[in-house]
C-alpha cells in the first residue's frame, strides 16, 4: 500500500515509550501491547466500545482479546510490516481513554 | 462455586454441536469455538456489541479476539471447569445474533 507510514527505528521505538506508560514493544520489535483489567465485564466492554469508536476514526484497529474484566491489546501497521506513528497515535489515544 | 452448572458428557456435546452450526468442541472437551468474518471492523465490533449485552444479561462471558473484520470466540465454564449447558446457551444465542 503506497500510503503506509514509515517505520519506526528503534531509537524512535525507545524514545516514544517514554510517553506510553503500561505499553511494551514485543521483541520483534513489531507490536506494542498492553494488558488492562477493569473491575467487571461491562466495565472492560465499556473501554473496549470507546476504544473502537476511535480506532475506527483513526482508521488503524486494534488486535485484542477480552476474558472477562481483562483486555490484552496489541498495535501494529501490518501494511508498513511493524511500528509506525500510528501506533503510538493509537497506543496514546488508549491510554487517555484508559484515564492514564 | 456451589451454583455451578453439571458438565456436559461427550454424548451431550455431540449430539449438542448439531443444533450449533459453526462451533467446534476443543481437543480437550472443555471449550466450544468459533470465528466468525464480518464486512469490516465495524460490522465486527457492532455484533461483539450485541453478544456483550447478551453475554451480561446471560452473567455468562466469552473469551474472544477480534482482529479487525474477524472475532474468534470460546467459551467454557470456568467455575465447573469445562462445557456445561451455559455455554450451549450462549452458543446459541450467538448464533442467533450471528444470523446463523
Amino acid at each position: 500500500m503506497s500510503a503506509a507510514s514509515p517505520l519506526l527505528t528503534a531509537e524512535e521505538r525507545a524514545r516514544a515509550l517514554t510517553d506510553l506508560p503500561g505499553w511494551q514493544v514485543t521483541d520483534d520489535g513489531r507490536a506494542l501491547t498492553r494488558e488492562l483489567t477493569f473491575n467487571d465485564f461491562t466495565a472492560a466492554f465499556g473501554f473496549m466500545t470507546r476504544v473502537a469508536l476511535m480506532a475506527e476514526k483513526m482508521d488503524h484497529h486494534p488486535e485484542w482479546t477480552n476474558v472477562y474484566n481483562r483486555v490484552s491489546i496489541s498495535l501494529s501497521s501490518h501494511d508498513a510490516g511493524g511500528l509506525t506513528g500510528r501506533d503510538l497515535e493509537l497506543a496514546g489515544a488508549i491510554n487517555r481513554l484508559a484515564g492514564g
